[in-house]
């Protein structure tokens, strides 16, 4: 997804929030929003989001000297959705259709995130999204592609997020390859995190390599874009997964809630909305139209 | 007041917003964002907002060429308040305290404002206000410098607003002297709007003869800031005048409903809140305290 002209007020609000999480020294947080107004100018319109939040968060670690400003957040929120796991899996267990209501709590899941929203009550927000359709919803191919499937490449996004994506993987009962950030940026999920969430029993953890708010395929390792380009079944969870691969010409399913009116705008649901899209491989929907 | 770090990513969102109204061209757009984020570093916090809106507006202006991009928004907002007008003197004429119920609509009448709130349905929002308590009401005050006095300085704030203002203008009953910008600066009125809205055939218009979006005594003529220091009783609308005269030494009367959380908490309020604060003179203050 490019960079929207709405992006910009939203990327200075995003390093403000950031910059007082990491410190209470005003005239860093100062020097932070100076740095970010200035870089505005070099932003590319058909950047992605994410390319300028890496930016940003690399200002924020550099000016204020900490390196993991969400540390004790990401903590907290594992907890609070550790407390909330087993109510989940008991919902899912109730279920009528099992496979499409642990979707649904994977992107309930994605009301965690410090970047885009800041006030919100977990258990509160998870119930809500759990009451509401989905304005996309893709499930037909998602439960064909699963059955031909037998390996899942899952794409994480923030911390305590990852044990509502455990209820799914479990859900799946396929080999699961999940992946992690490279390294800290807001509360987005690193190895640390996924393995307190307990995904370490159920999946392997992957490094995707990227310091960035979002897997942008040219700052991960070689190693994970090659396992990117060689899977069969991909799932990628949150707005910035989605903004960062929206434009990759590769099959796969995005979960997510829809938190900003430029993400509404751009995939044509409203803000708020959930989502569960399949993006098809351009050359596959021509084959597709041309079979059918 | 000054400007707080909350205030930059909202001078960013109001650059867009002005330069969206001003020009459909997106790359003149992106190039109001740019200058104004360059100039993000150049605001000292002891600055006022209006000040920084100054130059955000002029940085517009010059970039798309468009004077006075909220010229139609001006007309029409002044349209639909003329279209109110009759109703809202029915209703002073109905009230018991008509004067506070006066002071009450000039204050509804501030939800025209296109700088801080973007979209609103006029009449819904007017009828909200006027079924609001005053979060802070100096009205005692108010009524009692009200018969000391002979000439009231009335600072104005937005067009369409005016209509409102000329409903308390009417039930003061005193003269006059009613202040709009010295040139278009977002949607704040100006000598024309001011004629529009038949302020002329009730009170002597005068400009500050500022181009920020708040009487910044500097920015002023020297003819305003001689009249502003010689009134003993000064009405001040809207967020703007209150942000950049809340720390000068003068007795002012200041009427607005707090837009944003920066000035809520500010002057002590909740966003949303109505008021009608006076702001007393210091040493009249300390005379005060020692004879009472």
């Amino acid at each position: 997804m490019k960079t929207y002209l709405d992006c910009f007020p939203c990327f200075l609000s995003q390093a403000l929030r950031a910059a007082r999480i990491a410190t209470d020294d005003e005239m860093k947080i100062k020097r932070v929003l100076d740095k970010v107004g200035m870089m505005l100018k070099d932003i590319p319109l058909d950047s992605t989001p994410p390319e300028t939040g890496r930016l940003i968060y690399r200002i924020v670690r550099e000016i204020t000297g900490n390196n993991d400003p969400y540390k004790e957040i990401k903590e907290e929120s594992t907890k609070i959705a550790l407390g909330l796991y087993p109510s989940l899996k008991a919902k899912v267990e109730e279920s009528d259709n099992d496979l499409l209501l642990a979707i649904k709590i994977a992107i309930a899941g994605n009301v965690i995130d410090f970047g885009a929203n800041w006030n919100f009550d977990i258990s509160e927000e998870v119930e809500k999204v759990l009451e509401k359709d989905f304005a996309i919803c893709d499930y037909d191919e998602f439960e064909r592609c699963l059955n031909d499937t037998e390996e899942v490449l899952y794409l994480g996004d923030n911390a305590g997020e990852c044990v509502f994506d455990r209820v799914l993987i479990e859900k799946i009962g396929k080999k699961v390859k999940y992946v992690v950030r490279g390294m800290p940026v807001i509360n987005d999920e690193t190895y640390e995190d996924a393995i307190k969430a307990g995904i370490g029993e159920i999946a392997d953890i992957i490094s995707s390599g990227t310091d960035a708010p979002g897997t942008i395929l040219e700052t991960c390792s070689g190693e994970f874009r090659d396992l990117f380009y060689d899977s069969k079944f991909i799932i990628s969870k949150g707005q910035g997964n989605y903004e960062a691969l929206s434009d990759v010409d590769v099959p796969i399913f995005f979960l997510f809630k829809a938190k900003c009116e430029v993400i509404a705008r751009n995939i044509g649901v409203k803000k708020g909305d959930i989502v569960l899209k399949y993006s098809v491989r351009k050359d596959d929907l021509a084959k597709k139209r041309i079979f059918s």
